[in-house]
């Protein structure tokens, strides 16, 4: 185990997002996905299916973060241009990977039509580039360098997520404690800010909400130390109870 | 009606988001939103609740687009920090608006503990900044120039883009139109190719499913001109129609 934190950005690449047409899934659940890996999500850009935007965002983040992940933009069809942005974000050309071919004329051997040329276009890949697993459908994902090019459809991600776990070095994973209380998020705000001030090792998150027709809060601790969460989630609790509030562990 | 298309960026602040624990409801809100206002979001930027993260986006932002909007950290917590930081890319102070107080004090009237200073918070804004009125609870939305401040929790958001509505200087709405058909998309990548080829005022999409054991796709076509989305419908109704698939309008 080690201090250093590990980061990753992502990508989500695709107009039907920025359109509000398909409510995305892909940063949570790779957000998820991460923490796991005992690496944290630096930061999520969503850009249109245009390869400048994509080259942009590529080229900024990659060099920002540990990892990169993008989902979106890797199918047959003319807007997928996830890998020929990528391509030219990395100066390499774009090659047909023999193993994505061997397993498309597989996938396709049996099925109308065989491995047209359409077709042939999921096993595209920047040169240079390893395959990621899909169990899902034909199409893998494509990893080059600390890069990795998932899929649009979550639950192909989801897949692929699965095929990769374990794969990346990563750090001491972030633990969370969370506490609830029914209370105006305003009416504890001073006491938060004292229990930050004092456990300097752990963040504290104040989410407000409104239920049952009442406003309470979710407080969550985030720590890569286990007993600093711990004595923090302590200090916390007792602080609220002390101001006669009852704290509700693992939130409300 | 004019042809200059008008562009929106949205930043989301929030460690919640990038932790997984929130999934995100205010892209698609937002997205959605603009739409209808014939504001196209361009580009969406997840960061943390680092001020220095949310200067570089809100900064970079700004500059390219001719609106800009944020979610979250408008609160009375040690965590809401987006006044102070859309003030500090601004190169400006920082203030308590008057009207904010007012509606403070009104509502905090018969509550305990009146209006405190962290409840005063909610009444802080970057110097020549207007409110944006919320009527879920005390905390007004803030807008200086064109760039909006809004809440974090969906539903406040939504009546303050309610609030919005109809305010903002658009361009024409983009319209679409979606058409549905039971096949693998690699099946009718060349078609649409083709289509989308002979429809230069049009954006196809195509967004392939798997349901109920069978693979299919919803392409959708996009355009600010009306005749030539009904053109680009028919045309790739026929071209799907003479390949042997029956289209489904209005998607599958």
């Amino acid at each position: 185990m080690t201090d250093r934190i590990w980061t990753a950005a992502l990508v989500v690449i695709g107009d039907e997002i920025l359109s509000g047409r398909t409510h995305d899934k892909n940063i949570a659940q790779v957000a998820e996905w991460l923490q796991v890996q005992g690496i944290r999500l630096a930061e999520v850009r969503v850009v249109p299916d245009e390869e400048d935007r994509i080259v942009e965002a590529v080229n900024t983040l990659r060099e920002r973060n540990d990892y990169l992940f993008t989902t979106g933009g890797i199918g047959p069809t003319h807007d997928d241009i996830t890998v020929d942005a990528v391509a030219a974000a990395l100066g390499v050309g774009v090659v047909i990977h023999p193993e994505a071919r061997a397993t498309l004329e597989r996938y396709y051997t049996d099925k109308p039509g065989g491995l047209t040329e359409d077709r042939l276009r999921m096993a595209r890949v920047p040169e240079g580039a390893e395959l990621i697993p899909n169990r899902m459908s034909g199409a893998p994902g494509i990893r080059i360098g600390a890069i990795y090019l998932m899929a649009g459809v979550p639950h192909i991600t989801a897949g692929m997520l699965d095929a990769l776990t374990g794969t990346l070095e990563g750090g001491a994973p972030l633990q969370s404690e969370t506490m609830g209380c029914w209370t105006a998020e305003s009416e504890v705000a001073g006491l938060l800010r004292k229990v930050v001030k004092r456990n300097s090792e752990c963040q504290i998150g104040s989410y407000p909400f409104f239920r049952e027709g009442k406003v309470g809060a979710n407080f969550v601790i985030r720590s890569t130390d286990a007993s600093a969460l711990a004595a923090c989630a302590k200090d916390l609790r007792e602080a609220l109870t002390d101001a006669g509030y009852s704290p509700v562990s693992g939130g409300i």
